[in-house]
């Protein structure tokens, strides 16, 4: 890595087109020839420091001043033997990176910088290819936009900021050698924007033509002729589970093991050679040392897919990682495509295939999920048998030696019956090839790895170094993904996508029978950037019919005496009104006939075809209540905090 | 109101044993005597102005520029007589409060000042009675700690600063009339604190006497012989409801309503003084205009207790004040406490004793819930009867005209079967009064009114109007209260408190048999303020049992083939180490025996004795663990960041 100093990072940004402030480098014998006062002169590092700390950055008001200075640094830090003077620039000091992420290539990052740049820790990251508007996007998530669009007696041109970042952006183009640049401060002001310090650093060209998605053929999930290498007639071992698994299966299995002649009344072959006929996938469980012999064998004999569930690969060290680089030649060679190795296996629930040693066979439906944690797909199978939630497809990547995240999900993403992903990870290789599919399909990601203490777990886990969440949330949300803290947060939300899709805005009305949900409702949705609807313009219709104690604001409450009929009338009025999403609180109260408003709250769906999301809260009263509207179509909460964080997630951005 | 100028907050301080920078005040025919250079010159206003964003804060080298700059400023603001001149101080930037509070009287805010005071929105409060101890402990929560224990080239004194905060919070000893001081900044090096600018308001005086709790007896809350006044036959009303939820009560039960001679059987009686012998308690249905006189009766009768349910009282306006008012009256002529109005009633499981309309009587428990919303309290009664949750006491305190959240609390406090409390609030009106019971009992807040929406909509429920949140939470939490975010949140708190109390510390280790749950759970205790405790004077233990691929770090991951044995094998290493939770995840995967590991649980706990919080990720298949963890008295949790969340409200606050 090759340091760039502040005067080569001004060479850099000016050949780049973009503005630079005035400035001149002297070495210690040159005569000095400046004349703009006020100016800022400084020690010229060829390391990086932090000036101000070590208190390098010095201004002077006249030539003077600037002469008797330079003597002062010299003697100050007598290794250095160049100066950089500057003019002296006023303006609200902005934070500004460009640096090679693993995931995404390069990727800019911005917030308030100056002295508070780490205190405040107000950053925010957009890809390489950001356009105008997903930078003002982005930059509506800092505290930064605060200041640029006017704070006390402090405003900045956020139309010449764009500008500059987009430009900024650029460089790589011209400069594909770098790995990291920062600017800060870079000043801007209602008239300009000029970085008055910089610092980078170059280094080996990696990113210059990124790696297209490598093509899998979605059909290949669907095979007719599955064979099982390591099919076992012991109970415990994975050989067994699979065999056992795969039983459902529509098509053809073939159990292969030199120990047994059958297995469970089905012929076992010696080899995979041995089967007559094609082999379309292979799932592997033996050894991992045995893996390479086993999969030229699969080659030669045709298999398109080989599911390595066998463990002891690149996450097991050195020894691991030269097997796995003994399995790409092989499958380069015979064009086999690899799931894991280390992979649970994957499940197709509309062809009855369970290919993996999970034992449940989920229900059919219309999310996939993939996950980089086989664990946390049985966890998850489990729980969504009990809940009645169907998968189209689930996958587990395990190590992702050929079959990535990205490669999978833009795969799967071709086939109409993949509505909605679910994918866990904890670390995305070329997190660039997502974009498209964002665009195109709901993604919802769990990204582990947000804490240094939970890098350090997913670094032991899967062998996967985890890239920096904070980029990848940004980067994510902002190319039209969803990043979700938890798996149930998840689940839910896949529901909620697949009856609504995305919230068009954030116009909130809240009706409820119970004031006090309504009070704390309020307090959620203001935490969860939603705003309350004005309802001055139908106030008089609701006062027509409701009880005189009625809240008269939004959230409507309409008391706890509020029957079927009244939540009706109050739904007929909201009609009349703008909104983005209705939230309807239902408690048990004596009168409550929870069934018949049920029957209502599915009803004001029909009519206005607007995302409705009814939270019944209590016990076994409010049960029927729950089942009627899933029953039709409507996900129902029992829970307004999480509904509330729920729908935050399906918000689409503001721009 | 009255307002005070720089110099008259100069004065207070001063008297109060303060330092302030020195300064004086010319007027502008005044010979300017002053010598200390560099210097600050202000125009001095009369009414709240923003200096800085006036551009009314000079800074002077020197008398000349400072004559200069006078002459300046009476051209700039003719309508100034008079200036305020001081040295020139540097240090960091601090925002000190004082404020009347209408929950707490005199609080004291501060934070991160200067020009970011809004920006940040860095401020913390702390109670009148503050200890050294309680300010050190707040300051934890401030971006200023950081700052103040030295950041890039600053650095305060945390020991002055705290000094000055507690000689401040003694101002209104000496100045009863103050309404609010607010300096900023307030410059706090390494070797001073001083003040630079200060402004304020007087007012009437409010808060030099400041109430004791009214003693209310608790056995008042069981009565032998109760009166039901509009007892009725009506099925859909009020009387009706009351009266057959009462008929489990083991006392006796009177029927009054002059319309009828008989209810269900039961003699009733046209008025409460036509009941033969003594009444404890009366509960009244009634319309509110027929209140006064009936409580009256009751009066005369020697009625202790009146809960009255009955609406339309100070909720609906100016008509119903007067109501209060003359319930009032008779309340303090006759001593009858009064329950209400509005109130939904209360409920005494141990004695089946259901004064309320809320048709459901739960089970009998250690916890006692008091609301403000009634119709909370019977969502949560319909929860809390399917989850097997018990109740000490159930209170709905209506408008609280005379039984408050706090009399009530302190009540209930000293009766042992009350354990732990949850309270729904709107508006606490004598927040002190807490005080010592947060040091006694666990009290857990649910607090609406956090958002101005949320002030609104709790502004028209009950006719209360919400404190300031930021305010009661800060205060509550620093006395020893937890507030939480939601129903559930507390009613899963306090199963947690009933077992363990409060965590001892922030020092946590996490067991899963599924690495990606580790993960996940290392970023949840990271953004929760947990720290993973170092496992590497246990690793060589670990390693002597545990399969290769184990984690070698913490979250422990004892991988998914992980048995009982492993898991018991674990924990009894993990009893070497120093710790104050541990966190246990249990997935279903292939080989996992669910029900023994739950055994395991159970008996590590029952040799640390410290909180093991165990997590069963899945469907059907964990339920017999959860079960019976439970069954032993140990909070199982399905949901990870849930459980994450509710450890983090029961960490005793860093100190």
């Amino acid at each position: 890595m090759r340091f760039l100093s502040e005067d080569k990072v001004y060479e850099m940004l000016d050949a780049a087109g973009l503005p630079v402030l005035k400035h001149k480098v002297f070495h210690s014998y040159d005569k000095i020839d400046w004349d703009l006062f006020p100016a800022v002169v400084k020690p010229l590092f060829e390391k990086p420091v932090h000036k101000t700390e070590m208190n390098a950055v010095f201004e002077c008001l006249d030539k003077k001043e600037l002469l008797k200075t330079i003597s002062v640094i010299t003697k100050r830090f007598p290794d250095i033997d160049n100066f950089i003077v500057e003019e002296k620039l006023h303006g609200i000091e902005v934070f500004l990176t460009l640096k090679r992420d693993s995931s995404f290539g390069f990727v800019a990052g911005f917030g308030t910088g100056g002295f508070w740049v780490e205190f405040l820790k107000d950053v925010v990251f957009v890809p390489n290819s950001a356009t105008k508007s997903q930078i003002i996007q982005a930059l509506h998530k800092t505290k930064l936009f605060k200041l640029l669009t006017g704070y006390r007696n402090v405003k900045g041109n956020i139309e010449l900021f764009v500008d500059f970042v987009l430009k900024f952006l650029k460089i790589p183009e011209k400069y594909p050698e770098l790995m990291e640049v920062e600017i800060n401060p870079l000043f801007v002001s209602e008239n300009f924007v000029l970085p008055a310090d910089g610092k980078g650093f170059t280094g080996d060209i990696l990113f210059r033509n990124r790696k297209k998605t490598s093509y899998i053929d979605p059909g290949l999930f669907f095979p007719e002729r599955i064979a099982v290498i390591g099919a076992s007639k012991k109970r415990d071992s994975v050989g067994y589970a699979v065999l056992k698994n795969l039983s459902s299966f529509t098509g053809k299995i073939f159990p292969v093991n030199p120990k047994y002649d059958e297995i469970h009344g089905k012929r076992c072959f010696p080899s995979i050679s041995s089967i007559p006929g094609k082999v379309d996938c292979a799932v592997i469980a033996i050894p991992a040392c045995l893996v390479p012999e086993v999969l030229k064998e699969c080659g030669e004999k045709g298999v398109k897919l080989a599911v390595i569930i066998s463990a002891g690969f690149g996450e097991r060290g050195e020894e691991g990682k030269t097997l796995e680089k003994r399995i790409r030649k092989i499958s380069e060679k015979f064009d086999i495509r690899i799931l894991g190795p280390n992979t649970l296996g994957f499940i197709i629930p509309s062809i009855r295939l369970n290919a993996s040693f999970s034992k449940i066979m989920p229900e059919k439906g219309d999310v996939a999920f993939i996950s980089q944690s086989g664990a946390i797909i049985t966890a998850v199978l489990d729980k969504a048998v009990e809940k009645d939630f169907g998968f189209s497809s689930v996958f587990s990547l395990g190590n992702q030696l050929d079959i990535s995240v990205t490669s999978l999900l833009s795969s799967l993403s071709t086939r109409r019956e993949n509505k909605i992903f679910i994918v866990y990870v904890e670390e995305v290789k070329d997190g660039y090839l997502l974009f498209p599919i964002l665009k195109r399909n709901p993604v919802i990601f769990i990204k582990a790895g947000k804490s240094s203490e939970g890098k350090k777990a997913t670094y032991s886990h899967t062998g996967a170094l985890a890239g920096d969440y904070r980029v990848f949330k940004d980067i994510v949300t902002i190319e039209g993904g969803i990043v979700v803290d938890s798996i149930d947060e998840a689940l839910e939300c896949s529901r909620v996508l697949s009856c609504y899709g995305r919230l068009k805005g954030n116009r909130a009305v809240v009706i409820t029978n119970a004031g006090g949900f309504g009070a704390l409702l309020a307090d959620y949705l203001s935490n969860y950037g939603f705003s309350l609807v004005d309802i001055a313009s139908i106030k008089d219709k609701l006062d027509s019919f409701l009880p005189e104690g009625w809240s008269h604001i939004n959230p409507v409450d309409i008391l706890g005496d509020a029957t079927s009929l009244r939540y009706e009338k109050t739904f007929e009025v909201m009609e009349n009104l703008d909104w983005d999403v209705v939230f309807v609180v239902v408690t048990p109260q004596y009168m409550t006939d929870i069934h018949s408003i049920a029957r209502e709250i599915v009803e004001f769906h029909k009519r206005v075809k607007k995302p409705v999301f009814p939270c019944f809260i209590g016990g076994y009263s409010i049960k029927n209540g729950i089942e009627y509207v899933e029953r039709n179509n409507i996900p129902a909460f029992d829970e307004p905090l999480f509904m509330v964080k729920i729908a935050s997630f399906l918000k689409v951005e503001p721009c």
